[in-house]
């Protein structure tokens, strides 16, 4: 009969095991998060999905913070972060190192997320705030805008449970790049 | 140039108008789901993805509740919900009703999410416990069990977390059938 592994069959990587590990080339970029509990969430979302970096910007809150560590459950020890106060900078910075950068957004010009092609270049996903969005000044400067499908009568999904889409998306197209 | 649709851009559905339109054939359930915050985002997950029913079940918190509906933000009132004391009852219903049904778990024996083809007669997916996971009991009775493949040293992305993941990949797959 079917049922559940125990933690112990699991067999997650240990942190040692996860750091040396090589990374997926996918850098997940959070232009002012307000929330901890939503950064707090990509860290263990980066760290599911293998995400090489996560980078915090401008009002984005950085570890060590107890209400990061409450939600992330140790993925602020085995996912890499830096903080930058600019996000067009890190952008500027993505794109001249050959990643495909793009905005998650409902914009004038958008991708669907379902036509995403993933390029082995490497790609980066700017999430951004929970009301204002991503910066305009940012989508300005990125390669495109990718935009979720949405059906409701909200404005839009939960940053995290966006997060969740996208680098599920990202991955799916990873895993089946390697064969 | 590029930039940000302003709200009354986005031309979203109202809510009789949403409530009036046909659903994609997915019926999501919460098993013993403890976050008020994780239900409310699955109330607004659900309704992005236009799904037909959210089943809440066991000590999963039922609307109207002020944590839900500020988590939800109004998709309490959007989305179709029922309340059930035993999830597998819900889960025999839905098998009846001609639906697949997936526990979204990591088990001995899973279907990778990548892997997953949506039937046309509906699907419905259920998540368990922030802790626990899905009950053992649901899982026997499920016609197979959805893993998200992860990478990490944690045991597993948060819930909500994984219905973004999830939803995503059932609503591509809905928007590809219709063509």
């Amino acid at each position: 009969m079917n049922r559940k592994l125990k933690l112990d069959e699991l067999q997650r990587d240990s942190l040692e095991e996860f750091k040396s590990k090589s990374k997926h080339k996918v850098v997940v970029v959070l232009d002012n998060i307000r929330s901890l509990n939503n950064v707090g969430s990509f860290f263990r979302t980066c760290d599911a999905f293998n995400v090489e970096k996560l980078v915090l910007c401008g009002i984005t809150a950085k570890p060590p913070h107890k209400d990061i560590r409450k939600t992330a459950l140790g993925a602020t020890e085995s996912v890499e972060w830096e903080y930058h106060e600019e996000t067009t900078e890190v952008v500027k910075q993505m794109k001249s190192k050959g990643y495909q950068v793009y905005a998650i957004e409902q914009a004038l010009e958008t991708t669907a997320l379902q036509d995403l092609e993933v390029s082995p270049e490497g790609i980066c996903v700017v999430f951004g705030n929970e009301v204002e969005g991503v910066q305009d000044s940012v989508i300005a400067i990125c390669d495109g805008v990718l935009e979720i499908p949405q059906f409701g009568t909200k404005h839009s999904l939960n940053v995290s449970v966006c997060g969740g889409a996208v680098l599920w998306e990202v991955t799916k197209q990873l895993i089946s790049q390697k064969g």
